[in-house]
């Protein structure tokens, strides 16, 4: 009954998504404000149209969200479905071989910003809502929620559920804005990296000096920076913040067994990446240094004379951006404290230095043991012919661990993406294969999860 | 006479200087390129008004050469005079309080870019060759060499001197291009310091990672290029790469005794720019560090996301600017190779790494038991009433040692200047009571030389 509903209404799911994906609805462009409220309008529809009860658009500080709900009966359980409205700008455009924001079928995908990440992922839950609707087969209540600022970091997102917890009570939170591992591997995202972003500065002289009548006798902040810098990473890959390590979450090798069955080809990696050696934390495979394993980067530094040719200058400051990424259970506002700390502890008496906190998020973990999992698993197993593996992504999604945290609620990432769908990218597109794969599974994660 | 001279003549020198400060002669701007010949023309008037014998404008493959000569005695010893017609931008126009091609006369100054650096410190050789010539005093011959591209680092002049030997004989240079220590105490520059610039490039993945996806095992740059910039230099300030202070002259302490008459007050050093503690090389004083001992800095370092707030960016490459000061007899073409050759070789397997030599000079210094320096002493004796210190400066002047490369002539540098000039600074100015001082001293070196 459901591929039969897939199949009858194929065209008109096409066509609703491309209703969606003409609205340029890019959050970090102010002068889009005003697309944001008619992505807002058109969920708004969509939902009401699909079969909820009812369907508000919500004021934010920032831009708003598109909110709805079916309540068939209080007593069952309830699904809170998460998505986002907004896309990543679509620059640069000469790159791209059909406009944007002009949707186009080619070669069995859908081409525009926004075909995957997020309004072709967020759609499949339109419709696998609309078909349970139509063919009376919805076994639960649902509950949907689509912001518009999720590519610039969900700013407002997290206190707007504090004010509104009333109508976003839920057992489990469905969101589709990750990737599974190929057509044939499906797969189901079960951690996140926390983060922490600092921007680092070291002041050595008032102003800039000439190298030749000081250099010698005055200490040079980038030298200083690079050897703070240099120190925080030792020869085995270690973080060297003090008590970095106190509250990570040590796997056992049953657990990493487990992690490692996910395809990973050493020599395929470096080649796509372009390096001829890789390098991390000694004792962990690559796929566990980039999920299950914190990590510490500069993702950028400058300082000094950074122009053509040669500037003869002992600079008066050097800055770099600092990044680590966090794992269960470490907090990232008691890590932004221990390397603020051990920072200052090793700044020479030369220089004097300040850590700007700029951004942090937490960590996120979702037990395979969970219901919903398991219900997410099945859905998969019938569609794709194969229990999907579960995955830890090296990533952050924020708004994640911030559901948690105020809602209470676990997340189920239920990806459809591939990774060749070039999201953030010119050319971005998603397989219509995929999608009508996703709302089948989605409809059948709602029989084992409602049963 | 000299005195009596200068003085029935002050206001004629003061109207000539202002001609030639009225001429904005940039060399960094190519649309002031007329206004270059415009300042050659003027010194050539200047020295066929003063008595040379002749006097040629030179082209070069950039600015022109003013040269002019007299010979009187061709048995009788040759002083080539070197000076620059060019001077700096004169940016930001907003601080200076005249304008800075409409030179005035305010506080026994004279206020205008170049009133030091050089055209009012090359116009006093021009006016001591005028006052010996109209006296009958000039006791041997003089060469004159103005040059265009002193502030642009004198690309063409180094040729210029290798095709024209035959008019630019001489036993030895005098140059008027730099400071005493102050009013006071009078002293002659007698070292500078050689120099390497490079750039390096340190390059990891092929282009800009997610930093959550790869963080923890991909090696990042600007990672890497720290702990190799951290490495060069030791905890005892000695620059580590290998065999770099194979040739460095060694003084001994009788010569370190002569040097540290300079008056220098630690305190005073610190507070002026900003910093608590000096840092350096263990056993030498500051002004040692600065000037008879070589020096490693990092003038720019830039590399990933530099712009406003996060982007959590595992960047594909790390760039830095680096710098050294040389001191006799350390050759700039060997330091460049054993710096390359280092740098490639703790280059970690997982990037690769290129070094751009950008430019280098050799170190200079000068003999203070030269004659032509005994004459310059007795001269500043005569006129400030103190023997002058010789000094050694940290700075490089890379077209003096290519003087004694190419004319195997050795320079004398009789400054005139003061700290306080703000030379490449708004409100340039220049003391007429050192103006007319040295214009004295200098026809007294004469004297003593041509004697």
């Amino acid at each position: 009954m459901t591929e039969e509903y897939i199949n009858n209404n194929k065209d008109r799911f096409l066509e609703e998504l491309c209703g969606l994906l003409r609205i340029p609805s890019i959050s970090t462009d102010s002068a889009h404000k005003a697309d944001m409220y008619r992505a807002a309008e058109y969920w708004k529809e969509l939902l009401l149209n699909a079969g909820a009860d009812k369907a508000e658009i919500f004021e934010t500080a920032g831009n708003p969200v598109a909110w709805g709900e079916k309540i068939i009966d209080p007593s069952k359980p309830t699904v809170l479905v998460y998505g986002h409205m907004d896309v990543m700008p679509a620059e640069p455009l000469d790159q791209w071989e059909s406009p944007p924001f002009e949707p186009q079928i080619r070669d069995g995908r859908i081409w525009a910003r926004g075909a995957n990440d997020d309004k072709g992922q967020s759609m499949m839950h339109a419709k696998a809502f609309e078909l349970m609707v139509r063919t009376g087969t919805l076994p639960c209540n649902v509950r949907f929620m689509i912001e518009g600022e999720e590519e610039i970091g969900s700013p407002n997102l997290g206190r707007w559920c504090r004010e509104h917890r009333d109508i976003l009570n839920a057992d489990v939170i469905l969101i589709s804005d990750t990737t599974m591992i190929s057509p044939d591997i499906p797969s189901i995202t079960t951690g996140l990296r926390g983060l922490t972003y600092w921007e680092v500065t070291v002041t050595g002289p008032l102003k800039d000096l000439h190298s030749g009548i000081y250099g010698g006798a005055v200490a040079n902040p980038i030298i200083v920076l690079s050897k703070m810098i240099a120190g925080m990473l030792g020869e085995d890959g270690k973080i060297t913040i003090p008590d970095f390590y106190d509250d990570v979450m040590e796997y056992s090798s049953e657990e990493r067994g487990l992690l490692s069955q996910a395809p990973f080809d050493e020599n395929a990696y470096k080649n796509a990446i372009g390096v001829e050696e890789l390098s991390g934390e000694k004792n962990f495979t690559v796929p566990e240094r980039t999920t299950i394993r914190p990590s510490f980067d500069v993702c950028g530094i400058w300082g000094g004379y950074t122009g053509e040719g040669s500037k003869t200058v002992l600079p008066s400051q050097a800055h770099a951006k600092i990044s680590t990424r966090l794992v269960p259970n470490q907090d990232f506002r008691r890590i932004t404290r221990l390397f603020t700390d051990y920072f200052e502890s090793i700044a020479p008496k030369t220089v004097k230095v300040t850590v700007a906190d700029l951004h942090g998020g937490q960590s996120y973990a979702c037990p395979i043991d969970l219901p919903a999992y398991r219900a997410a698993e099945k859905a998969y197993q019938d569609v794709y012919g194969r229990r999907p593996v579960p995955v830890k992504s090296g990533g952050s999604i924020p708004i994640i661990p911030i559901f948690e945290e105020v809602l209470g609620i676990k997340s189920i990432l239920m990806g459809f993406g591939l990774n060749s769908d070039a999201i953030h990218s010119p050319n971005e597109s998603f397989s219509l294969d995929q999608f009508h794969k996703g709302i089948a599974t989605i409809a059948r994660f709602y029989k084992y999860f409602g049963d």
